[in-house]
């Protein structure tokens, strides 16, 4: 499952993770083994959260945190990878509701049906988590989670960004792979904890970020086990089970992991309960948010955006002195394509 | 977290795992190495095992299973440890209700507190899981899930079982164990999948069996996020989550792994589903059904029993050839204090 880059990197990190001797016997060919994030630039922001890592697997550090603890939590759209000018998935349904809409004559007057058959973006970019959830219960009900996995793998491998032309899962942030290869050599177990579909993301993104399957939580369709006539299968039904957003974020973690994470990172209002609830280790924990700056690379948004709305959640980490990674300042690159250059 | 029976049986593990001597090569030498469940007697469920696993972790085997796909899951009660004369988190709530009983008086005319209070073990025995969650959710809501942990394993630390006296963690299966430790040296990724609740799991059982927190899937109470006056807590609340039994198991499956899985172990009807949906991949699956016929050593029931009923499950495993665990004629001991007679 491990890519050949994480690989390398991981051999990069338990280096630094077995790594005994004193500082000073460090030369010049321990550049590479002391710069783990390659495509951050240096300054307060690399700083932190190498400090932390550091710390955090330190026995002899106040702030130590065994092995089995080290739970690090990110969510997925606008952390990991882009979604603007809407959620990524959102392609995918409006691929799939231009498919069947002769299915679905009243379409042609409901919103957001509307919108996605007359292509009009501004009304689109309204469309909320909870809006999103049930535009995927009313088109994709009724397959079978394998059913559903290769349709949007198949999808996925043509599909193409509007302006930025390339497929979705090339759209990943190269300095956040990073950042999960180092904290895995360090010990930590990394989750997606998204509000995105926890079907279409295991579809799409696992191998993509080194996260399998098993770690990728999201929100997710009620479904319903089958065993007619000795035939065994489970079913997605046309009804939303759990929105893993907000306050559902915390929630979910504990329900599914059970532990606090002591690692977390997010870029939205809707990850901010997911933040606070880790905060509440002091300095144990490390809270990151990505702060979409970068009107040339990328793009720039954050408090009056429709999608990733980014206003709260920035007044406390200004004020509780959370790390913001700025996009434009403290990323070399934002695609890995662009490590190529 | 590994126990050093767990951290030497990996290791037997690993060694047969990189064993590549041609079958003629193995000497006497070997027979610890060839023989991974040592408290499993020699016969055709112990090979059935072991040919499975050997196959699967095979890539010559026209049932190779890749890593990433060794998903195995167990149920708990009366698969990993015992469940008479009823589901030992039951005990738990049987002291707290007594505990709390001054603040109902209702609870003296009303089942299943009444058996509780008069110690009624006949009617207790009825008690199902459904009712087991609703005694959960009247007896521990609005503690968080941390308070609930600590009053869990201090209960248990000193609790003993009432005929068995030894403490309830006491009473899990040397053979289980052995099987699960097996699996991991294999690469397979253990679950426990499970009508009992999450959090009770959580607090009793972790490092018990060698499987981490996040690993442990259950039945779970509905939570609440809390943030006032900033401070960030999760809470019980007296209402079920989700439960964990018959086609819920399956479907947790589904949501939380993502993935079918390629083995697993049974003792009850309650695993049915979970089974068969296993199954449903042909050779690349093993059903283990344990069944309890052992009434020195441990207990013996099936098809008539209130707790752990084994009846439909018991059927389907005959038809289709499940393996099915007699306690009696495949385990040399129950419990690993019976290791050091």
């Amino acid at each position: 499952m491990k890519t050949l880059r994480g690989l390398i990197l991981s051999l990069v990190g338990v280096s630094i993770l077995f790594s005994c001797r004193p500082e000073e016997e460090k030369g010049a060919d321990n550049v590479q083994l002391t710069n783990p994030l390659p495509s951050w630039n240096e300054g307060k922001t690399k700083a932190s959260i190498i400090e932390f890592i550091e710390k955090s697997t330190d026995k002899n550090s106040p702030t130590f945190v065994p092995e089995e603890d080290r739970i690090a939590c990110f969510d997925n759209d606008g952390t990991l990878w882009s979604e603007k000018p809407f959620y990524f998935q959102l392609f995918y349904i409006i691929d799939r509701v231009k498919a069947t809409a002769d299915q679905h004559p009243e379409w042609k007057n409901t919103q957001p049906y509307k919108a996605i058959l007359e292509n009009d973006l501004a009304q689109l970019k309204k469309t909320d988590v909870h809006q999103l959830l049930e535009l995927v219960q009313n088109t994709l009900a009724g397959s079978t989670p394998a059913e559903y996995k290769e349709m949007v793998k198949a999808w996925m491998a043509t599909a193409q960004h509007p302006t930025k032309h390339k497929r979705f899962d090339q759209l990943v942030y190269q300095p956040m792979l990073e950042l999960l290869d180092y904290l895995r050599a360090n010990g930590y177990k990394t989750y997606i904890v998204s509000g995105g579909g926890v079907d279409f993301m295991r579809a799409t993104l696992t191998n993509v970020y080194g996260i399998p399957s098993e770690q990728i939580i999201g929100s997710s369709l009620k479904t319903k086990f089958n065993s007619e006539n000795g035939n065994y299968s489970i079913t997605r039904l046309p009804k939303i089970g759990f929105i893993d957003d907000k306050d559902g974020k915390p929630l979910n973690i504990n329900t599914i992991i059970g532990k606090k994470p002591t690692f977390c990172a997010g870029n939205s209002d809707g990850d901010l309960p997911m933040m606070q609830w880790t905060s509440s280790q002091g300095d144990k924990a490390f809270m990151l948010y990505v702060h979409h700056t970068d009107v040339k690379r990328e793009w720039a948004y954050d408090r009056n955006s429709s999608v990733g709305r980014l206003n709260k959640g920035l007044d406390q980490a200004l004020k509780d002195g959370w790390t913001i990674a700025d996009m434009k300042d403290d990323w070399k690159v934002i695609y890995p394509f662009e490590l190529k250059k």
